[in-house]
């Protein structure tokens, strides 16, 4: 068999894990939590649909290709939580090296574009990154809304805390931002989000 | 808020619901089947990532619109197998009422968009529409390949059905199918796949 295609479909295979890797996340109906694949594809369909409220032009293609894989690296370094601090601080070396194993299984230029596409994500200053960012803070806080905040309150989020972790949530789209902030503010006023 | 944004976040809030409709293959370890938002981001890395191997030239964009939201009308007509020949003769009616409901809860514009995109995927004749369609086939051999074929043999699955099955699968992309072909080979020679 061609030897590329064979290599495109081993990383096809490889990301399958990704469905394993489980987020924070509740679903809509609290059921269960959602995994990466999940949540990856929900952010792909938000990317075409809510592409129109970005601050500024997008390449919507790049957008789709960075939320699709931005999780991949989790298949080796798993899921930091938003609000573990502990584990934020090593985050980025596991990242790092589950990268290079990962997008190697490509050939070698699909390789080198999903790297630098993974690392433009992770920069988050062009503005594909941005808006995929805001994107990827946005998903949760309406599935957490969904759920009466239930992840919120096991966690006993605080309304600083969430505010901190959304500081740069405008800077993809105001709308959206708009509208998660209001996601917030009925969110402590319902108790699910601690003020201080 | 901005009414538009408020139909889309309802639209994108509903098909979260993709994530509890089950299907029949398993993951690449057997642990479990997948889901459709779990199969659907599977289909759009690989539109991305495979999109050179298509016999003609496509929209890739167009393509991964067609792979997230394929199977948008299972939320309300449920997943059909494909081998289960009563279900599908029924299908058609139950999934469009589906997307009648479904595609209409975003703005009118996005609602006839996504409402095409479906239609133009179901009727794969548009050289996008056939390439997805080949993903949609390919996807799952390769998982059942990796489960030394669990679900071919749960469902006694025999060659003549998968060729059935698969006899467009060649119109999105020749090399992919000399691949998925190959593998349908190697499991009839494993017994995974029953040969008459």
């Amino acid at each position: 068999m061609d030897e590329r295609l064979r290599k495109q479909m081993e990383f096809v295979l490889e990301v399958d894990k990704l469905k394993k890797i489980g987020r924070q996340t509740y679903l809509s109906d609290a059921s269960r939590k959602e995994n990466d694949a999940e949540h990856s594809w929900h952010l792909a369909l938000m990317a075409i649909l809510l592409a129109e409220h970005s601050n500024r032009d997008i390449d919507v293609l790049k957008v789709i290709t960075m939320v699709l894989i931005h999780d991949v690296v989790e298949i080796d370094a798993g899921d930091t939580y938003a609000y573990d601090e502990t584990g934020k601080m090593s985050q980025r070396a596991r990242e790092e090296a589950a990268a290079d194993r990962i997008f190697n299984i490509l050939p070698k230029d699909q390789a080198e574009y999903m790297r630098n596409i993974w690392e433009e994500f992770e920069a988050c200053e062009s503005p594909e990154a941005q808006f995929a960012r805001t994107l990827d803070n946005a998903q949760p806080v309406m599935l957490n809304h969904a759920t009466d905040g239930r992840a919120w309150r096991e966690h006993e989020v605080k309304l600083s805390q969430v505010m901190n972790r959304n500081k740069n949530t405008h800077k993809g789209s105001e709308d959206i931002w708009e509208y998660i902030h209001g996601l917030f503010i009925e969110n402590v006023s319902k108790g699910n989000i601690i003020k201080e």
